[in-house]
């Protein structure tokens, strides 16, 4: 560590009792023991992939022991296996403002993404020609919704959030946007664009893969009609964890997937030739559950209980304040540019820095134990889970990055 | 156990004396040593949930605890991960005929279905108007295919699969057929249905669900155009694993999926606004992979080490022949009748029997340790696993069944 000018000193030791008062004030920081973090290292990447729930071991070995290895087959009905993708659904729409029977996990996000577009498309009916897809998103929706509208025939609009109330009309079908930008940490305003939407007649599909576990949602309370999201980010499900889908219980009715496997037929295991959909949340479900993946997922679903999503996002908000003001005083002014909104409703649980090093400048941190991540061309994302990020980690992290942009030299 | 006339003790001592005599003789015998199966019990299930291969507690444990807990996000490169769909596939290739570079793991059966049949409907182009669907295959393949051709505008002829070539013509863009049926048990013929799909100028996909693992298939050498097939059967992937999807090479640059989602995408950190489609089976991914229950499966798949699929063929068949022997003489005739077709050639690697008791009968074999499956209305299911099962359990499965019928009373 090289020397630095007292002010340096003052600044840092100033930061640092800083945060080690909100570490001891925070209500969170008992549910930081609930976790397996890597020793030594500064873990800002939960917004890719959350960190190990200490539950997930022990019941893996259990499923894969007994439920897999000593039941077999038995397991379908004796473990509750069949009923997994319904009961951890259960589990996640607390977590999203959703009442029961209306989430179910299964399959990955673009696969879910995919279904929810084209039952949305479908619930609009004849007549609605274009969908809106949010062009700042990240790719995939795109991929997919561009997929989508080739099968069911409709025309792809892409168009900024903001954009949204003015391109909407009668012959919107549908709308399907981020919550939270993955690039940008830009958090849109999900209950007034879903009113436009409504208003216009269409349909809302919200991606919550950035939102889920970090901040309220309120699927219910806002309209949403159908909605999509990971598992393995702020819900800490475990890499490629599977996908929820929430269906509005108002259009469970009339729900028509695209991928109607034997999981979401009304008798599954009466094998009969004609297909009738299983009712609730059920008809989002398509092929055999991914059993590993779905109760490491419940398992790690553990660590919410008792966990208030208000306080979530009160510390969220202050450890991403407290981190850009760290990094306001340890990095000299012009050498990073924040792209996530300061304003609080504009912003979800992750910052995003811009500097042409980037690139270069991540695995150094990483190197050091700060772990974000890169994004092209120019990004450095720190993802601030307050299940388990601590204010001295944002200390730390905002120091890290100052003495690897140069600044203490 | 009730007395038995002196013939019948006669008929099982000479049915255990040839039972034990084939199983030192088995040249797979080691490979049971390469599972851990329920105590006590013959598990005839294996064609519908696989049992645990002895490497997969230890690498699952491995890679939740050091390679999520330890190294979190790190692991998409440093641990493999994001390489572990074309690395599965390329262990199951080999066991499907396939040479390297088409096929990859992901998603579920129906999903990968999904995908398979509207690959291949495209490849076929426009003037085609026609798919033909096994009629008697398990169900998700009707839902799916009905699914899919609603999509495309297509046509769905449900046919069996002995009518396929009758009902080959220039209008046949697609033909999909299950190797072996779910509930019979019966091999259809893939290399002669497969030149007749393609005289007609059609396209052939085929489901191996029950086949893959069970028989050689010849995915190259038949000319087999797709193929899907699930992992947690013969395969022993786990509950749910992962399915696989087979693209032969020469399409490839034509597959155009119906889900392209990040993960297929030429660049899929790139983040580009536009869709580039990957080269090779990479084609087929959809999202992110599910890495717990893809791993498991790897370490699944290392049971096939050293072993023969010509040798796996010939126990299978000397299994369920030795099993329909003793069935033969310890079962009164006519109380059960063999649905499964007698010659070699049209069996797979299970039988299916009917008996109008069937629903009662088979939780009473389950409940004395013989553990196969019920499918309606009237059929017991018995799944012969060569790398597990033996002559001894063929047997007593048998003699179990024979008694729960009544016949030794």
């Amino acid at each position: 560590m090289s020397a630095r000018p007292a002010s340096g000193n003052d600044t840092a030791a100033a930061l640092r009792a800083t945060a080690h008062r909100l570490d001891a004030e925070d209500p969170l920081r008992p549910v930081r023991e609930r976790f397996t973090l890597p020793e030594d290292v500064v873990y800002l990447d939960g917004n890719s992939l959350g960190a190990l729930p200490k539950a997930v071991p022990d019941r893996l070995a259990r499923v894969v022991a007994h439920e897999w290895g000593a039941l077999g087959i038995r397991s379908w009905t004796e473990s509750g296996w069949w009923e997994a993708p319904e009961r951890v659904g259960e589990l996640i729409a607390p977590l999203v403002g959703a009442g029961p029977g209306q989430v179910v996990v299964g399959d990955s996000t673009s696969v879910n993404l995919f279904k929810a577009l084209v039952a949305a498309v479908r619930l609009a009916g004849e007549g609605r020609d274009e969908v809106l897809v949010d062009s700042s998103s990240f790719p995939t929706d795109g991929y997919i919704a561009e997929a989508a509208v080739r099968l069911t025939g409709h025309r792809l609009v892409p168009v900024l959030p903001a954009e949204v109330p003015g391109r909407l009309g009668p012959r919107t079908a549908a709308v399907l946007l981020n919550h939270v930008d993955y690039r940008t940490g830009r958090l849109h305003d999900l209950p007034g664009l879903t009113a436009a939407v409504h208003e216009a007649g269409a349909y809302a599909v919200w991606d919550l893969c950035h939102s889920a576990g970090a901040l309220p949602v309120g699927l219910d309370a806002h309209g949403v009609d159908l909605a999509v999201g990971c598992t393995y980010k702020y819900l800490n499900g475990g890499p490629g964890s599977p996908a929820f889908l929430y269906v509005r219980a108002a259009h469970q009715a009339a729900f028509d997937s695209p991928l109607p496997g034997w999981n979401s037929h009304a008798e599954p295991f009466g094998m009969r030739p004609s297909y009738t959909r299983a009712e609730g949340a059920t008809a989002g479900r398509v092929g055999t559950p991914d059993i590993l993946s779905l109760l490491a997922l419940e398992a790690a679903l553990g660590v919410w209980e008792g966990v208030d999503l208000a306080a979530v996002r009160a510390k969220s908000l202050a450890l991403t304040d407290f981190f850009l003001e760290c990094v306001d005083r340890y990095v000299p002014a012009g050498s990073l540019e924040s792209v996530t909104p300061a304003a609080h409703e504009e912003r979800g649980s992750q910052l995003a820095l811009r500097t042409p090093r980037a690139a270069a400048l991540m695995p150094r941190l990483i190197a050091r134990g700060v772990v974000g991540d890169f994004r092209p061309p120019d990004i450095l994302r720190f993802g601030f889970t307050p299940l388990y990020v601590g204010f001295a980690d944002a200390e730390r992290a905002a120091r890290v990055l100052a003495e690897e942009l140069g600044a203490g030299d």
